[in-house]
């Protein structure tokens, strides 16, 4: 069993912005000569999700709309109060950085810190419209994506 | 390490039908002798997803009831809007399958492309209560089931 | 390739309880000496979930706030219907800790049975805000959670 790992930094362009990042999963196994095994993608990140499915400007729309009104942005959370709060205050006071309740709470219900996906034969197992998404619940920000196979 | 992979056709029968698939996972693994190692249980679909849960009746049709009314399917989605939509239309103009905007929303906040599950002493490292269940998220459809396991 | 793995018992004390488990997956990492491979948390319970988010308090308490707004325990559900529920009913009858719909379907919608992180060069692969927590989604309970490591 080989194991690999590469690391790729995105920029998103804003709150759910999907970013098709399936060639350079496949490349990165293609390019370790892996015939079997198992693919992770794996985001560092809190307020970015990591997803598979399917790719039509439709349903990224259908999905931007939902969850903005499933957890608005502009709702009192204790999260963006601060005159209470007191740890991880990285940014600046009233940056807006600091004011992203809405994508913590977004991740935590989806999840989606990873996905996995075998490899069989030399090829990433994907069906016919699975494509991998860096999806942004944030707004707009570098990205790092962690790649890692376990395979021989 | 030892790496074996099968692939199990399921027909599903309608929105939220819960298929129970933990014997074939567990079979899987017992059938290649493997002690320990990891199972992973990946769908090739982005309208149906794969989920570990209790298997009780009652709980199946509260989650029907929830979903629906959380993502309902006959609200205006984009992805069902025929007159402006011109990418992955592998259907009939019209037909039902194209007109999924809800299962792919419901896909995309539950996750659910893939479920792992340790083996430990040649046993799925399962709870008392969990089961492995292919949960469809669109209408009655053949899907299809990749399990793999990594182990020795 | 080597294979190691542990179950640790915590107890929750309430909903949504974020029991921070990190420092326990870090130093089952360490103690193993793995330079490379793949950390799963896997929790052994369908009503408990395993997240990886920020720590901070107001974010707990947000979500907290946000799950009973979008799943009430007080609808009614068929689960919580001892009338006509026949399935594992493993309680006293009338006891709460089978009036838990609300939570299973907290947990089908969020999945978190397992999460995973690559470990390279012996350590935890996580971003800088990354704790991998322990999230209960019923009431105060022990829970056992299963820590497995492939790599070398």
């Amino acid at each position: 069993m080989k194991h690999h790992v590469k690391k790729i930094k995105y920029q998103t362009k804003k709150f759910i912005d999907f970013i098709d990042i399936t060639e350079d999963a496949a490349t990165f196994a293609k390019e370790n000569n892996i015939t079997n095994g198992f693919l992770t993608v794996f985001i560092n990140h809190t307020t970015a999700a990591i997803r598979i499915n399917e790719r039509e400007k439709g349903i990224t729309k259908d999905f931007e709309l939902f969850a903005k009104q499933l957890v608005p942005s502009d709702k009192y959370y204790q999260h963006n109060d601060l005159t209470i709060r007191t740890e991880n205050l990285v940014c600046e006071p009233g940056a807006s950085d600091c004011l992203n309740a809405h994508s913590h709470i977004l991740h935590l219900l989806m999840g989606g810190t990873s996905e996995h996906t075998p490899i069989i034969e030399g090829k990433l197992a994907l069906g016919t419209f699975q494509r991998i998404f860096l999806i942004e619940l944030d707004c707009a920000r570098p990205r790092i994506v962690t790649f890692q196979i376990i395979g021989e």
